[in-house]
């Protein structure tokens, strides 16, 4: 771990390598034996929990319930969006056969030949088709409506080019899946689930996001509308952190899923989704994490706060430790998640960089001579400041600092990203922003895909989205020079 | 809903008719279009979620963490523990290929043959294999032991015939995965879970369970010793609840997992794996139910106390449902959950007969009449008792009914299963118990697998286990006349 803790690659040197190697060294992930599949560590996961449960409780708030469909679908479902297949054919599991059996001519086995299924299966890579044909024998009339279904899943999506957490073949996320009698309820039901990701990513992940509509071009296939929270990491590059899709009736009409309305008329029902993933994972460590490790927000901390003793022999250790069970065991009765670490076999210096390493946001260490003075020293994460305080209102210190730190958190990641939207009116501004500072650019746009396609082709940025508060402006497109009503926002992203 | 209500088969007339439409007509799961999946309904997994955060509370208590390992099992992984593939490889569901296609024949998307995998992936049945395979690099020393894993996720076992719950392709399940430095220790841990499932199942689903080692023929493929907890379901037969599994150091040698011990010896790991699934809700309803719906333990129960207003006109009702609400809101501060329905499109019957078979723990009816007197009528699902009470202390009358319910519930099924615990002697008597009453027969075994396997091909009957606490006893094998020292448990089981 001690070399491991002085070799992360500083960020500024390699950010990618510098990202590749912090999730493995804070214990976060790491590539499994399967291709583009990762193994989600304990203390990766125990992150991920604490997003789940945050979200599980926004989302039954907002009148959600659980449910679970089957991983499996067959291939004829997914088939039966035109949109959808085209957008997912390319990155899809198959599942031919159910069976194994001995090899004749050796050892091991081998996939058993006859035992091929009729129809091929897809392991999901979105719920959408499966969910609708389950949907169609769950409504009748207009008082089976609404159905407003989550899903925590796994799902697999193909990718070639996979990086832990932010593109993986299996990745864990939730879905949701509502059916509405109205286009206007279902539109309102997209647009409130965009804003419930926008509160969490701020709130609980201290990270600010802009709420906006994909473009036509970027819309998840099969929507009529996707709307998108888009994040800023340290390196100036986007990162798609939610989406939340207003899809029409182009799944009731796919799976003939109609109800009777209030009139007695059949009506085709209108449908949303929304999700997140596990890619939250990757934006929370690069949008907050530094060269001496993760900065975790508290909310989403495993452990809160760590105490290292500092001691020489066991008498030492023996007052110190009860000492620190004693702050411990009040810290916990606020919901202060606390660890001990009172290992003899590692240095308090290691210790220190370990902590640091992951990120918890508040490390106490006391030695003698504190425990003379009274004193303890505190030392926060996010803003690496050290001070030694008195041991006297420490609990209610520690508590004001888990809100101050979550904030300061926030309010960091938010002034670099003002400091990093730019608004440029000419395309050799374009080039030049993009290439010199890169961020996120507010410019016009002619709203077409063809300028879109050239955009991206000329400079790999492309529209994260239109923002939802983005003002009526008259301009010019950057690229066409045709005539454009507001900027739209662009940049290179994960 | 009316005719479904009525339409519940007899538990007596047909047990397994009833089960199958119980699961259906409560809203806990459904078939789904995909062969042996099911689709777990929001009532059913809200109990599911239930189950799933006691459990994950338990096994934080007992120092567990939780992680995440692939869905993917490379083929070549899964054959490396002889008996472990022997035991799986006629049921696992086998990903071939990555990509569709557009048919060039016809409309439609096939299976890109282009796209087939260098090595085929199984869908996991169980995660030993991936998960051993991910321990060799996570331990070098005898510092990195215990590790203490569990995993919440789905699996896939390609059954044949398959069941709501009780028996279907794909399942959710936790496995518990822990690798330690000796065989001591990692037997102290397979009894440590099984005494946890037994303390889950009993204090949680009031499913009284007997604990007992499985004998060679029924351990779990790859194992050294299996732990079992068997219950009882009402119609006779046995349900496996749950196992634990010591693994011995099988998978640390398949896959090469050794560790330096404290005196710097090589040795290889010792293993134990232990889960509980889906079919924990086949158990909890089979048990419990009766032929007017679920019974629920108030613990699970979703929804633990319904109000219905008895009224006519909107004014009665306004003023029924505010006393309601008041009441609701008391409830709610002492952690019980509440449902008020004020549905004016069904009966009030109707609604009653619905929570019946939804297995809401208490139900309180008000009309305008008790509105005047200060009285409530209050029902019981698991007695089927109704009384008009106060409304004065009724908080905490039902506080006291939650803990005394699933108290009773317990109680019920415990005398119904001491019941249904034979001893027999003679192999006449053995196969007259068990074709005219069922349930469990201890009797003595004189531990071959011959003997185990003819009384199955005979009766139908296995053993269930041999339980933790039967006592020595001096006898003879009920089948062979050979000589046997304790009795073990049999039964015709699910």
């Amino acid at each position: 771990m001690a070399k491991e803790l002085k070799d992360l690659t500083k960020s500024d040197e390699n950010y990618s390598q510098w990202y590749n190697e912090l999730v493995v060294k804070a214990g976060l992930a790491e590539n499994s034996a399967v291709r583009g599949c990762m193994v989600i560590k304990p203390y990766g996961y125990a992150i991920w929990e604490k997003m789940q449960a945050a979200l599980d409780r926004m989302f039954k708030d907002t009148g959600h319930q659980n449910a679970y469909f089957p991983l499996f679908i067959p291939k004829s479902f997914f088939s039966k969006e035109a949109h959808h297949v085209e957008g997912f054919a390319k990155e899809c599991a198959v599942v031919t056969h159910y069976r194994l059996k001995n090899d004749p001519h050796g050892k091991g086995v081998v996939v058993d030949p006859d035992a091929k299924l009729e129809e091929e299966l897809i392991v999901r890579p979105t719920s959408e088709t499966i969910i609708w044909n389950t949907y169609k024998n769950w409504i009748q009339s207009y008082r089976d409506l609404p159905i407003l279904c989550n899903q925590w899943a796994n799902v697999v999506r193909w990718e070639m080019r996979t990086r832990l957490f932010l593109r993986t073949a299996e990745f864990l996320w939730q879905e949701g899946h509502t059916a509405h009698a109205t286009r206007e309820e279902a539109i309102e039901e997209a647009e409130k689930m965009i804003h419930v990701y926008q509160k969490f990513a701020e709130e609980w992940m201290s990270l600010p996001v802009v709420v906006g509509h994909k473009s036509p071009n970027e819309r998840f296939a099969g929507a009529e509308d996707t709307l998108t929270i888009e994040a800023l990491m340290q390196d100036g590059k986007a990162l798609q952190s939610g989406t939340s899709h207003f899809l029409g009736q182009n799944f009731a009409k796919a799976f003939d899923v109609q109800y009777v309305n209030k009139e007695g008329k059949l009506e085709y029902v209108w449908a949303t989704s929304w999700g997140v993933s596990t890619r939250l994972m990757g934006a929370l460590i690069m949008a907050h994490s530094d060269n001496n490790g993760l900065v975790l927000p508290p909310k989403l901390a495993p452990i809160q706060v760590v105490m290292v003793p500092i001691y020489k022999g066991e008498d030492q250790l023996t007052e110190i430790r009860a000492r620190f069970e004693a702050i411990a065991a009040q810290l916990r009765e606020k919901g202060i998640s606390v660890k001990i670490d009172d290992r003899d076999n590692v240095r308090s210096g290691f210790k220190f960089a370990e902590y640091e390493l992951k990120g918890v946001p508040v490390r106490l260490a006391m030695g003698p001579r504190d425990m003379e003075n009274g004193t303890i020293e505190l030392a926060r994460r996010d803003t690496l400041e050290k001070e030694t305080v008195s041991q006297e209102g420490l609990v209610e210190r520690i508590e004001g600092l888990m809100t101050e730190i979550q904030e300061n958190i926030f309010k960091k990641a938010l002034a670099f990203r003002e400091s990093m939207i730019t608004k440029v009116d000419t395309w050799e501004e374009f080039k030049r922003v993009l290439d010199e500072k890169g961020g996120f650019i507010l410019a016009h746009w002619d709203g077409t895909v063809e300028t879109e396609v050239a955009i991206k082709d000329a400079t790999k940025a492309t529209i994260r989205c239109i923002p939802v508060d983005a003002p009526d402006e008259e301009g010019v497109c950057v690229f066409s020079g045709k005539p454009s009503h507001r900027r739209v926002l662009f940049a290179r992203s994960y």
